[in-house]
């Protein structure tokens, strides 16, 4: 199934437009857990039915050289075989020239088999084109990012607009023929988000970061990012969640912030588009 | 040593401005090459009195999982033990939010201790500040890259010049306190080329790849990146090298090659600073 209807399903059988980022890093996880493959399962398997995706950083596993790249690789194992509806997003924010992409493309899809990955857009789409033929899989393009000094190039004005708003109209109109493309849009920036959802129309999925650590407010961001259907935003908390009590009862508490945002966010949802 | 001073010594001392891109593809390799490792080896022991760097490209490794991750990391000792002098820059364009950028250091500088890398822009000098930080390290900005939608962004005019250039001088004024910043600069871009050292100055140093499989121009190469003392650049071929005959004599071609690129790009240079 292609990755936008994947998440659709995904977010109607568990209620859920959260997005868990399954960034584990050892200095923060538990003392007594082994490896980072078993602290992820322990949080897949307490919140598999509260998320509508997964989103893995590759930096974490990468960190670690091959033994990293193999708790990955099994990470995303797990999840198919214990929610195999629950669709997984590689954050890796990956672009080359167009020959090159081939092996990103081969790392993501073929050898770890996730469904979406994310990419920089500074090369432009011609180089992006490896990833953007790959109909069946979300390309999810930075376009306003949820750091600090995100504008510095993001906010230059060009052609009477800002660059990612520029940006976010290319994609619509131009990369966009396999209707495979997302946004990566901030929560950090709630006005600019709705700029956004008026530029792409109804139909562009946005992945949030930036939400609960970063500061970003649910409310705000869900008034901004929603489509008229009350979706098209998928909402990623990472350290929030991974490391809600950074004890033994970590996955315990991890089901219980997931949770929380989950019945956060349906409760503005329902608000916002009744 | 710091990645400047230890490329000028290269320079120096191998009387070259060639890095060979280190980019195993095993469809294009002779048959009876049994690995990416076997592959590289014969290719640093043919060419490693003939070039300034060696430069990897991640993408090539990571298509194969953790057993490309070894090969990377076996090459990138290989090196260090033949050719200790011989900076390796790893070529991976990586940038993420500021805490999530230390897996990718992690991996770049601790895991297989390479001396540069490759790293996008998009998200602005805050966002790379974990990079930035190493002071010793190569920390080489794509600015003008050269594949041919390059300028779908890039040239972008952002207060009154393109966003390239803008994005040239924010890192000679502001991205550069640690002095580290290096530049990737596409071959096939000499007139923009020429632009961006008038803007950076001399010590500005260019990675330039496009020379080659993508036709960029060694004499207008040359003529718009050096900078006055006949230095600052560093001229990558990958394909061009490591597949000049493609069959098993690929290690003594490639030294050819080699020989050919460093004697050409010398003679030039003698030219053009004479």
């Amino acid at each position: 199934m292609e990755f936008k209807n994947k998440i659709k399903a995904a977010v109607k059988s568990n209620k859920s437009l959260v997005c868990v980022g399954l960034d584990p890093d050892p200095n923060r996880m538990p003392k007594g857990t082994n490896s980072l493959l078993e602290f992820n399962k322990a949080i897949i398997e307490a919140t598999k039915d509260l998320v509508c995706c997964y989103k893995p950083n590759s930096a974490f596993y990468e960190a670690f050289g091959p033994e990293g790249i193999e708790d990955l690789k099994l990470t995303c194992e797990y999840i198919k075989r214990v929610s195999p509806g629950i669709p997984i997003i590689l954050d890796y924010k990956r672009a080359d020239i167009g020959n090159t992409n081939r092996g990103y493309t081969q790392f993501a899809f073929d050898y770890l088999g996730v469904d979406a990955v994310t990419v920089s857009p500074y090369m432009g789409r011609e180089s992006l084109s490896p990833f953007l033929n790959f109909k069946e899989k979300g390309i999810i393009i930075l376009c306003r990012t949820s750091n600090e000094g995100s504008g510095e190039l993001q906010d230059l004005v060009v052609e009477g607009q800002k660059l990612y708003q520029y940006l976010a109209k290319r994609i619509s109109q131009d990369w966009n023929t396999n209707n495979n493309c997302c946004l990566v849009v901030g929560a950090t920036y709630p006005h600019e988000m709705a700029e956004l959802r008026g530029i792409t129309g109804d139909s562009m999925l946005f992945l949030v970061p930036g939400i609960g650590a970063q500061g970003g407010d649910i409310e705000a961001t869900l008034r901004a990012g929603l489509n008229s259907k009350g979706e098209g935003v998928i909402i990623n908390s990472s350290r929030g969640i991974i490391y809600a009590s950074g004890r033994s009862d970590y996955a315990a508490a991890a089901r219980n912030a997931a949770l929380e945002l989950r019945n956060e966010i349906n409760k503005y949802r329902e608000i916002i588009t009744s």
